[in-house]
This record gives structure tokens, C-alpha cells and sequence, in this order.
């Protein structure tokens, strides 16, 4: 296996996501750190380049800085792909020079400030060839992917009804200054048009758009600012519809004391169900009328029979939980593969291009904004 | 303890709720079941009454005559309530008979077909100064009492959001010729307008109401009718609004194969939140953003500390589970003891008083209209 | 189905378990509470009589009292049974005199002080043919008869282990002198030789016998007294041995903080393996090797396929939970029925004959006595 | 952070734990893997070195190999320390072979074949002042760190009582030729005197000792071999003493089908009580007779505040679930940080130093060994 080399952008010293992309990445031994612009200030980056063990040469001021740095190295040298995990008003600049420079992506979520954004990093992707990763998480998931394959595979039959909860509590009161992760997320110029849709709302929507293999048609969605004086939804109740006449209920909260990242997802079929919970991942519950309940667990064989993609997404064996963090490593994973895929000259197979991508982002900016466009108008049934 | 006299109108051989009301009425001693109208086959009332060890003179034919035969007997001898365990078509003409004669009524939910046929009854027991009751099994429980009790101290601070879901699977296919529960539960013309709305909506609605303290004053339904040839709605999504600015969203269903009876309601406010599941009932999760989550659990001195009223509803010590009968038994108990209050000529107190009424029927009954006319009307807000 | 009339001795005002029984006797209908000696005081007991609508002649000063009083009446008039919930050291004498007297006896356990007189018992059982039923709650549960044959269809290949916790916290202080419940359970004179071991292990070894249909053939015990000043055993730990080489270990408590009434079962053969817990009874989880977990679900056809015996005892549907009192409740009735089986001069089928008995009564006092032996002498093999 | 470089010996191709070794080393970023013996076979060891990025020149064909290689390479450029993940059979002489070479040492566990073996250890750890880590992963856990510092702090008073349960059910059939981690677990030249006991009987003793801060004085063990033809216990139940008169009872299996690795603790003081589940590790139930259950959630401010090593162990915020490799990897962070310290020639904190290590391993092997001999002997206490 060829070890990648990766450049960050984002994640300086007291970032959240920066540190577990790159647990994340450096988990499998795939990838090695080997570039950097984590601060725009240069002082900041070069420390964090320092702690990270990155040659002091390659810890850059700014992502165009790297990109000019890294194509100055031989070939054999420069960093074969860029991990974007900066605020989202960056996204849609620094993916589109990234890859127009030679660079694949992996790109944090949401995607861009916009739909219009996506699709031109969409174009971007296509003309350059490169290979675009987006970090819906979730969907890295062993047992969200098993509830993918048992859907396709009509074990459920046709899906009629989908739940799916994201509650989360830790913006429920007015956030501090010095709160730097609610800072930008609560800022439309940093975040686009939604807070809590934007954040984890999208997140919920890609997850039953990926366990049901149906697209969100239409939406009509009733959101919330709760704490006075932000300028954001904070909340928010989506009905949708789906293809195939799918209808669903999501509904996305950051003002919700107590819950932590409690995204449960139940999805209901003619002749089936079942039901995730992410804070408890690796079991999936499938429900029968005629039988009892099966907890399928994570590492079985029984697992790897229905969903190889499951399979190969799994380090431990049963019992041995994997959680968050492997979730993350997985799309590096599948996207390294990919990327590899590439500069041996051969297709990937599926399970290689198992991970989020543009057409992803593509979907969840045309969601956002249709939720948006629903709630501002009152409440009214708006395509995606 | 005066043992009261309780007839039941319904209730047959094969019937499933009306052997639940007679083992909770029954549980705690408080009741005698003397009379009833079991069925409208005389054959079968009498045998049901048999069963029952009631006099044979006192199984009758009808509602009416059951009213005509209790009156003929001695004041003392005769019945003291009806307890009404039919399908919704009947349950106002016979609500109102009973009280116009003189009983106090229990009733099944739904109240009855309409509201207007809900604001008679209330006027009706205003007028005759009967006790009515209306079963809403599910705020008998005492961890639901203490939720309510919570909310009420200002615990969870003001109320901003109630997610609540009931699903059921047992309707997932078409209903067979045999399924007597299901016929007419999807037969508009016995159920009313509403089907899954009416038979469990309302459940789950009146549950949002009574842990709040607030009223639902909006909504936006999403009704759907997933099994071909069935008349009346199997599934609905709900958004809506309560006072003080609360939001929430609502979905029943029983075409969700392998739920059973799976209400579960969670209530977040400015300081906390709570979270309720019926099928172990004997416990309450209370999330706090900045400590631990605590599970309240039934029987303990501190639940009877922040609410007498969930003691009262206590028979047996933690850890030995109480679950729906109790529930049931629970309602029975209060609206008993309201109905020896005023035998004794004394006010009811508050505790006695705390069960379903009229009020909450009226309340059902609009809440399922407003469901429909938004559902049918494409998904506007509505009014309750 | 005839109405039995029951008799009590103990369960006066304030006692916890005469309530239960007597909740779970009216339930379902089939038994009327007809005569009691609930306290020695005359007074208290004419009062517990009057609560309960007795007739003030048969509210009686002692159990004798009782028997003459009920043998004065007229066959058709006097009590069929006597329900026993007094403290352990007074069974005896009560059942003895009961069934000399030709009244059938449901009593509480522990059947009685020690194996000499529970054999004794057996004996009077059998020469006077009265039907002797013993409160063994647990086995009451729909889903431990589930459990149990589904292990005697051999679904779990033979039982090789078996796991029982039952921990409770109430005393894990000194009780104080009101304490009514702990006083006599921990006086020798009144419990008999064990406390928590008799109080609440031996539920546990009954439910291991139940469940697999093995005995305990020997037990190597360490009971504590972790609170000082108390004089009986507050805590244990025992290993045992049962028939065909089925091992395990059964731990139980009462100085357990915060534990309610945890009662857990876990039993592997060699093919599968069940779990059941106490305080959230409506399910039984099977545990396979090869394929998911299932969790069966109290109420469906697939349970009834299984167990007529779990079906029987149903009263709701699924998702509509049935709990402790109902257990209690399902003992009641098949002692009942068998009553009338033998009223009506027929042999109880096997269903009927489904509730705990003097046997279970000598197993439980064996099982206690090998216990203490085998603790005072250092934790050495004791044959049961 | 100085990057520590890190030799294997074991851990080739097909190898379980040799990887989950790798992967948490390399997640937080401070170790290169730089050297390895992983297969006795030189093909294999270049191969598995090849797939992980080693120069071939430091793939080694043996540990004694490894020590020779690394030794001649200048003093910067050689490893830092060596990661045994071998069978227990060499556990000794490559440990020791390393440590007087001048390695420190992480070795799997059990430590070696016997306890004169872990004391020779221990000897040459304290002449070579090498950092000897051990991998009892579960002490690993952010949250069984929470629950031994409320234990330290008091806040469960006395410790009264431990149950701990850790049933696999892997070996619950005759292992087949081709089952590579069974073959040498039940080989008595390869694993040991014990089996299952010596595989994860030794975690849950491991663990009962660490949360309480409690020795095991002496044990009442009743091993079994239920799989004929096995040569090492499979199964066993073990009472125990400990130090200031807790007591407790253990239980570990792995003929219990369907189990994966259900390890559970329950810890019992005089005044509240825990409870932790190794498959859902983020939460530490606590219980107080009281006052309501808590469960305390990973990553929250009131972690922190009682339990800074939990804090520092926490690399994802609430919600965001860590698991098994989580803990393996906070195993080597403070392994590493306290060779980092005295590489900087400074004490290293408590922090740091907060790792299991080899008087573990000797307390590890004396339990196996008076286990053994308690079984052996019939079941009769014998000192650890």
C-alpha cells in the first residue's frame, strides 16, 4: 500500500475536527501528514507543523502558499491530496485551487456556502480528474452501510417511512466570545444560510438519502432561531418527501440540553425496518411484525455475508467497539484507495468509491436552501 | 372506601380493551362490575356477563336498556358509572344518554366522532354535573405525572421544543376479514375522519399537552395512506406550534413493521429536558447540559418529593415494574375517588381530579381535525 | 369461570406484599376477596376488613379464628383459599392448619423456617389433597416461561452455564426501628436461618431451576453481614453445580446502593443462550453465534408458537406492558383454575398446573440450608 | 512532541492485535513504526514490513535479530522501543532480551507463562530502568479512569462488593486446524496453565483491582473445560476476598454463544455504587439508593473535573463515541509521554505514568496461578 501524502488546511492548535482528521488519516497507516497551512498566521502554522513532526519548510501561511510550496517539490515528493478543514466560506476557494493545481480533496461538510458553489466545485472535479472526498461522517459507519445494503438488497421491500432525529444541546444558551467552535457556525458569513441545519441537519439528510437509496424530493421545514440574539436557526422540523413516494420527518436541534450528538435514524419499509443510533454504533436493530427483533453487530459474519462494504470497513472483531474515529478513517480509507486506484491506471471498485462525495455536497447545499426557502416562506411544500 | 358500581357498554367476548378496563377497574377493590351491555346479541351479553359473575337480569341488550334496567333498582343497587368500550361511531349517543340518566361515564378515546359532538358531551356533563372520564391511558403512568410535575416547578425551564413518535406496525399490511380490531379502526364511518391520527395521533398529542402544560395552537399535518385500499390514514407526520412559543413535531404510524406500542416523547427546555419511553415506563431520563443525565425512577422518595401525584399512582416499591393496566387502573382510581368526593359533598382534590376529561376530548377531537383539513389541504397551518 | 373466595391472613394496613396479592388476585376477575385475618389486632383487622368491603364478620383475629369462623359457614359461603403473607416464621403453622381444615393455600415465600418443615408441609399437601401454591413471583413472568421452554425444546442444546444476579440496596444502611419491612427480615426468628439469601437468593436459584429444568445439586457460598449490628447475611456469593454438568454462579444483595430490584438471568447451552431482566420483563433476548440477536417480544404469535404457557398468561398486546402485579397475577390464576379443575372432578391440564409449589417450597429451603452450611464452614461443596 | 520510534516482534500477516497495536500507536501521531520481526519467516516479515511503509533492511527475521540491527544503527536513528504482540510463551525472553538491550517494552498480556517469569520481569525492568507497559486495554477506557477516581476520591465510600462478568462465546464449538487465534490460546505450551482464564479472566481481575484501588487477597475458583477435547479451562467462576473486606465474585467464559465481549463491571460501596460496560464504553452509570441514577457521559466538563486522567484520554467531544482502539492508544500515549519524560531527564506526573505495567502482569499471574490452584484443589480459598 502506498503511503499518501497529505496537506492540511485548517486545524491549528485548539481545532476540533483538524486533530481527528488526522487521527483519522494516520490511523491505518495510509497516510502521512507531510504538509500544512493550519493558521493564517505563520507563527501559529509552523508550531503546529512542529508538534505534527512536518519539516518546517512545508508548514505554510495559507493554502495558496502550500499549493505553490508543495508543486515546487518533485514530483515524488509533494503531497498527493489536500484535507480542507477550515470554516465553510473557504471550502469553494481552496478545493477549487487545490485541485486545479493537481491535488485530489477531502473536503470537511458542508461543503461550500451554496449550491452554486458545489456545482462548480462539481465541475471543477470533472475537468481536473481529481478525486473529491466530503466528510459526511456518518456514513462511514460499518452498520449504517450494512443498512444501506439490506435496503438494496429489498430486505426491508419498498420503503415507505423514514425518522431521523439529530438533537444536539450545546448551543442552548447565548454562546460566549470565547467560544470559538460556536463563534463561526452561528456566523451566516462563515457558515452560509443555516446554523443548525447546516451543521447537522445536512447531516441527517445524507443519512437517509445513502440507507434508502431514494432522494429527498421536496421539503417543508418550520425552523428556529430559539437564543435571542443569534442570527442563525438553532433548530428545526423538516417533512420531506421522497422518491418512490417515501415520506419522512427529520428533525435537527443545537438547543436541546443534555443531548450530545444523539443522531438516531429509523427507517421503515413494507416488510421491514430498522434503526441506528449513532451514539452507539455498531449495532443495527432490524425490526419484523412476524419475528422477533434482530440486533445485528458489527465484526459477524453474518454482517460481512450482507454487506462486504461493511466488512471492509471493520478493524476489530465483535464486541470490540469501533466508534467516531474509525467512522472518519474509513472514508480516508476508501478515498486513498480511490486515489490509488488512480495512479495504478485502474478503475476502483465499488467498495473503493464507498465514500461521500461532490454529488453529496451538491445535494445537501440544494437542501439546505430548499429547507431555507420553506421555512422563510412560511412553511410551504419546496422541491430540493 | 365505597366500592362503586361500574355497567360497561362493549366490552364483548373477543373485544381486547374492554377486559383492559375491567382488570383495571377491578385491580384495586375499588370496583364492583355489576351490569353490562356487552354486545347487541343478547346471546353474547349474557354469556360475557356470566363470565363475568354478574347477575344474569343485569347482562343486557343495549345501552338503553341497560340505562332503563339500572334505574327500575334501588337507589343503592343500581350502577354508578358506564364504563363506554366501543368503537367511536356510539360513544356520544351513549355518553350522553348515561349522564342525562344520571351515571358518570369513562370513555374511550377518541371521544367521539367530531368536535362538535365532543363540545355536546362537555356541555352535557356540565349540565347534569356527571363526572366524566376519558381514557388517555398513557398520562396514568406516574413517571408521565412526574414529567408533568417537573415542568410545571420550572425545572426544565420554559418549554422550546417536544419531539414526540408513536409508531406501530400491526396495520402494516391490508387487514384481513378477521381482524376485528382492525376493521373498525379503518372504517370512517365507526372511526371518525381520522385513522392513525385518531386511533394513536391524538395519544401522542395529548401527551405533548399534558407534560407542558401548553396547548397545541397550530398545525401541519402530512397524512398518508401507504396500504392500498385502506380509507383512512395509516401514517402522519406532524409539525406544529404551542403557546408560548414552543415548537414540536409529531409522527404516529402503524405501517412501521415490528414497532409495537413504541410512544416516546422528549421535552427540551431553556434548562432541561426529559424523555419518556412506554414500553419501560417505570423510568424518566432528565438531561442536563451541564451534569450528568439522571433516571428518575418510579417509587423512589424523590419522585414523591417533586410529585405527590405520581406517588398516589405508586402500588408496588422500585425495581417491581408497574406498566399499562396500572396505567389504566390509575385513571379509574382518581376518577373513582372524584365520583366519592361528590358523594361525600366534598370538593375533589386536586389529586383525585388528575385524570382525563371532556376538556382533553374536545382538545383530541380538534387536534384531529385540524390534522386533517391541513393534510387535505396540501400542508398549510392550521388552526386547532 | 367461578369466582373463588379467598381468605388472607397478614396483609394488614401498611404491609407490602398482602396488597399485591390482593391486587393480583382481583384482576382478573375470577376471585373474590371474602374473609381475612390481617393483623392480630382485632381492631386493626376489622378496620383492613372494612377498607377491603368485607363483611365485619369476617374480619378475624388469627388465622384459627378464621378457620372456625369460615367452617361455620355454609359450604358454598366460606373461602376456597387462604392467601399466607405474613413473615416467614408463621407459615407453617398457618398452612398446616389451613389445609387440615380443607382450605387450598397460595403463601409467600420463603415457604417456610427451614426444609423440615416445608417437607412436613408437602406431606399435609398431599394426604389432604389441597392445591399449595407458593409465591414465587418471577417465574410468573410470561417471558421466563418463554425462556424455559424454549430451553426444553432443546433450542440452546444442552445448558452448560447459568449467571443470576439479584441485587437490591434498601438495607444498605442500618435499618432504623420503623423500618417494618427490614425488621423481621433481618431477625433469625422471624426470617429463619439467611436473610438476604432467603428474602431474595433463593428467587434467584429458582429461577435458575425454572428456567434450564436442571437442579442445584451443590453450592459453595460466601455470605457477608457487611452491616454491623445486623445478624443475618445482607449479601452472597455462591457457585453451584447442577444435574448433567451444568455450572454457575449466582450472586444476590441487599447493601447494593441504588440497585431497585435488578433480578437478571443468564443461561448458555451450547448452541444459544438467553438473558432476561426483571425490571424491563416484556422481553427475552436469545443470543446465537452465527446470526444476530433476537429479542422476542412478550404478546406475538411467535411467542404464543412457542409457549402456550407465555401466551396464557397475556393479558395485553404487544408494546402494551405488562409487569409485576400481572405476574403475580398469572400465579393466581393457574392456582385458581387448577382449584376448579379439581372442583369440577378433572385432572388440571399442564398449563393450569404452571405455578410454583410446595416442591419449589422444599428445593428453596434445601437451596438456603446448603447455603448457610457452606458458608459457616468456610466456603466448602455442600449438597443441596 | 518527540516522535518515539517503534520496533514489533509478532504481529505478521493475519495476526489480530498485532495491527490493532499499530493503528493505536500511530492515531495520535507520536509513533513511527520503524522496525518489526514480525514473522519467523523472513519472506513474510519483509512482507508484512513492505505493506507498512518499513525500509527492508529493518525487517527482521527474530527479535534477537531486531536487537543486533537496531543496536547498529546510530543512537537517533534506532527505535525507542519494542511492542510485543506475540504469543505468551516468548513474552519473557523477548522482554527481557529488549529491555537489556536498552528498550522499554509494551507487551501484550498475559505477561508470560508463569509468575517467578513476570518477577524476573520486574527485576530486569528495575535494573535496566526501562518503561515496561502492559496491555490491559480496558483500563484504557476514559471512563473506567472516571469511575477509579470517584472510587480514590470517596465518593462511593468503603467498597463493599465487586461483580465483574466478561463472557466471549468464540470457543463456545471444538476450534477447527485453521483457527489461528484459538490453536495457540488452548495451548497449554503456548498460553499457560490457564485458558480462558489467562485470556480475559485476567482483564476482569485486572479491572476489578484497578477501579477500587483493591488487591485480590484470595480466590474460591471453579474452572471448566465444557469443549471436549480442549485442553485448557473454557469457562470459570471465581469468588474473592479483597482488602478492607470487599468481596466478589467473577465470572469469565468463552463457551457463552453469542457474547462478544461483554466484559461488565459493577462496583458496590457503602455509599453509592457503578456500573461500566466495555461494548458501550463512553458512559459510567453511577447509583445512589437516594437519589436518581447518573450516567456520566465522556467528555463533559464534570469528567474533567473529577477525573483529569480521563480528560486527558478524551480526544473526540461528547457524543462523538471513542472505543477499544481509543483505549489501546491511550495506553501508549502515557507509555510514551513517560519515555518522552525521562528521555528529557524529568519525572514523569502522575499523568503520564498512568498505564498498566509489570507489577500488573505480576499480580496478573499470581491470580492465574491461585486460580488454578483452587480449581485444581476442589474449590478451597487460596491466597493470590
Amino acid at each position: 500500500m502506498k503511503k499518501l501524502k497529505m496537506g492540511m488546511v485548517g486545524g491549528g492548535i485548539g481545532a476540533f475536527i483538524g486533530e481527528v482528521h488526522r487521527k483519522a488519516a494516520r490511523m491505518d497507516g495510509g497516510v502521512e501528514i507531510a504538509a500544512g497551512a493550519f493558521s493564517r498566521d505563520g507563527a501559529k502554522s509552523l508550531e503546529q507543523g512542529r508538534l505534527l513532526g512536518i519539516e518546517p519548510s512545508r508548514s505554510y501561511r495559507s493554502y495558496g502558499e502550500m499549493i505553490r510550496g508543495e508543486l515546487a517539490l518533485p514530483a515524488g515528493e509533494r503531497i498527493d491530496f489536500v484535507s480542507i478543514c477550515t470554516p465553510n466560506d473557504s471550502h469553494h476557494a481552496i478545493a477549487k485551487a487545490c485541485m486545479e493545481a493537481g491535488f485530489h480533496v477531502m473536503c470537511e461538510k458542508p461543503v461550500t456556502m451554496d449550491s452554486s458553489e458545489a456545482e462548480d466545485l462539481a465541475a471543477v472535479a470533472k475537468k481536473t480528474k481529481r478525486v473529491f472526498g466530503l466528510m459526511h461522517t456518518y456514513t462511514g459507519y460499518p452498520m449504517v452501510k450494512l443498512a444501506r445494503d439490506m435496503v438494496a438488497a429489498g430486505d426491508l421491500g419498498g420503503i415507505r417511512k423514514v425518522v431521523v432525529q439529530y438533537p444536539q444541546g450545546w448551543l442552548y444558551k447565548k454562546e460566549g466570545p470565547d467560544n470559538k467552535q460556536a463563534a463561526w457556525r452561528t456566523d451566516p458569513k462563515r457558515s452560509g444560510r443555516a446554523g443548525c441545519m447546516g451543521d447537522i441537519g445536512v447531516h441527517a439528510a445524507n443519512l437517509a438519502e445513502f440507507t434508502t437509496g431514494l432522494k429527498i424530493k421536496e421539503v417543508l421545514a418550520d425552523l428556529t432561531t430559539f437564543v435571542k440574539g443569534r442570527r442563525l436557526d438553532d433548530d428545526g422540523n423538516v417533512l420531506f418527501h421522497m422518491e418512490k413516494g417515501a415520506k419522512g420527518v427529520l428533525t435537527a436541534s443545537q438547543i436541546s440540553p443534555g443531548e450530545e450528538n444523539d443522531l438516531h435514524i429509523w427507517v421503515y419499509g413494507e416488510k421491514k425496518a430498522f434503526a441506528w443510533y449513532q451514539e452507539n454504533p455498531n449495532y443495527l436493530r432490524v425490526f419484523d411484525q412476524e419475528a422477533p427483533e434482530q440486533v445485528w453487530k458489527r465484526g459477524n459474519g453474518y454482517v460481512a455475508a450482507k454487506s462486504p462494504s461493511a466488512a471492509r470497513c471493520t478493524r476489530t472483531p465483535t464486541g470490540h467497539p469501533e466508534a467516531f474515529i474509525e467512522a472518519v478513517a474509513n472514508h480516508y480509507r476508501n478515498f486513498c484507495d480511490t486515489i490509488r486506484a488512480f495512479a495504478e491506471k485502474r478503475r476502483p471498485t465499488a467498495l473503493e468509491l464507498d465514500f461521500p462525495g461532490i454529488a453529496d455536497g451538491v445535494r445537501g447545499m440544494k437542501f439546505i436552501e430548499a429547507v431555507c426557502d420553506s421555512s422563510e416562506r412560511g412553511g410551504v411544500w419546496t422541491k430540493v
